[in-house]
């Protein structure tokens, strides 16, 4: 796959049914979406809050970067270099086009190329954090892998399995590196036991919960290649109160605080 | 090593330091219990309660049971014969006293022998349910190896390691049947691995907490024989209110309800 690079370019335009949203609620940030190419969801926000970034250097990789939600998040805690690659040529025009309407061009370099086939051009072992919000289903249904092409395929693994990611973020990963991703608890076995197996030793769990008393709907990791053994298993993050409003801690992340 | 079962024997003495401790504050139940051989710990409270139990039939078997606190505790909660293993002479002992103290020798066997030797005496594949509550720690300190024999072959893996009680756990559990296990969050990863390894699929998985806003301090795991993927992450379960008193959950265990 050709790989292209963003190009400053300071004019945005929309394209179909895109419209421009607040990043989050503090309104510092802007970015593209489409309801019907790809929108962001709380998960990412959930990963950005979560994994550990260097602050001042260093470099970050985000892969399956869609409309580059995490790379923008990430740039508002870190001024390490970040680079976001996305698979898909319409979400990376999308990831584009915000990097360049938040004037993140300088730190934030979008690329599109399959995360399978990045060594060519970014070599290995050299970034100090990996960090990748993946599909989290298996294989698409028939009636939803016709339904809609490019939410199928940020959803489903269709261009990469669970294992392609890991195994890209330890190619990627220096040593002594972080990995932090985000995904389902119904996966949590699957993403320990393929980070063992691709040396990425898990160090820090968040399990996520919509409210007190209900099982957890997502799960943050974070791993370190060629980490000790010792996994901190953090306190639960909970979204809403009983009366369905947010959390001081939910707040907190979707307000950039 | 020799195997010995218990023979029913309705006088209960006391030897050493040991002394007659309520299993539970509902005082339904006793334990003989000694602070320099074993003493039940919350942990097994907590195993006990979440554990999978058939109701009417079927069969247990508790691995490492100690003072045999476990295989008292489902006796509360189920009709299945259960059978305690333990390797230690002087625990399977005081087991075997306390199972008769509480007039439960017809339901409950003890065992002295080592759960890597465990098949000819009881062959593979039959039970619907293995629990264990295993040494947590990998290898003993000399200074914690010298001080008490008991208490560091109970508490670190002088005897069996995590891989040791699993294997044991998948070759006597049947197919479809359940294997429920209580350890550190530190060694979680190597658990879901070790599960994974030999055929039992986690299913429940539930953290203990201390109070809120603090990291897990137990895991309580309960996986499926050759089971589908699939893991359900329980609510978080509260051992202390912020107050210091315990939590309503955390009475109920303690107390049997």
């Amino acid at each position: 796959m050709k790989m292209k690079r963003n190009e400053v370019d300071h004019v945005v335009q929309l394209v179909g049914d895109e419209r421009i949203d607040y990043l989050l609620t503090n309104e510092e940030m802007k970015i593209i979406q489409s309801p019907t190419v790809f929108s962001f969801s709380l998960d990412a926000l959930l990963l950005a809050y979560f994994t550990y970034v260097p602050i001042r250097r260093g470099k970050i990789l985000d892969l399956c970067s869609g409309n580059g939600v995490i790379p923008l998040l990430l740039s508002r805690r870190s001024q390490a270099h970040i680079t976001g690659v996305e698979i898909q040529e319409r979400l990376w025009d999308m990831a584009c086009r915000s990097v360049q309407m938040n004037d993140k061009h300088e730190q934030i370099e979008m690329m599109h190329a399959d995360l399978k086939e990045l060594q060519p051009a970014i070599g290995h072992s050299s970034f100090d954090v990996v960090t990748c919000n993946p599909p989290y289903f298996k294989s698409p249904k028939a009636t939803e892998h016709n339904d809609n092409v490019h939410l199928t395929i940020a959803r489903h693994e269709v261009y990469c399995t669970l294992e392609d990611v890991i195994k890209a973020c330890k190619l990627h990963v220096r040593p002594g590196g972080k990995v932090a991703l985000v995904h389902r608890p119904e996966r949590f076995v699957d993403l320990i036991v393929l980070f063992r197996k691709y040396g990425i030793e898990p160090k820090r769990v968040q399990f996520v919960y919509s409210k007190q008393g209900r099982e957890a709907n997502a799960v943050l990791i974070e791993g370190t290649r060629d980490g000790k053994v010792g996994m901190h298993m953090l306190p639960p993050l909970y979204i809403y109160q009983e009366d369905g409003t947010y959390t001081k801690e939910a707040e907190d992340i979707i307000h950039g605080a």
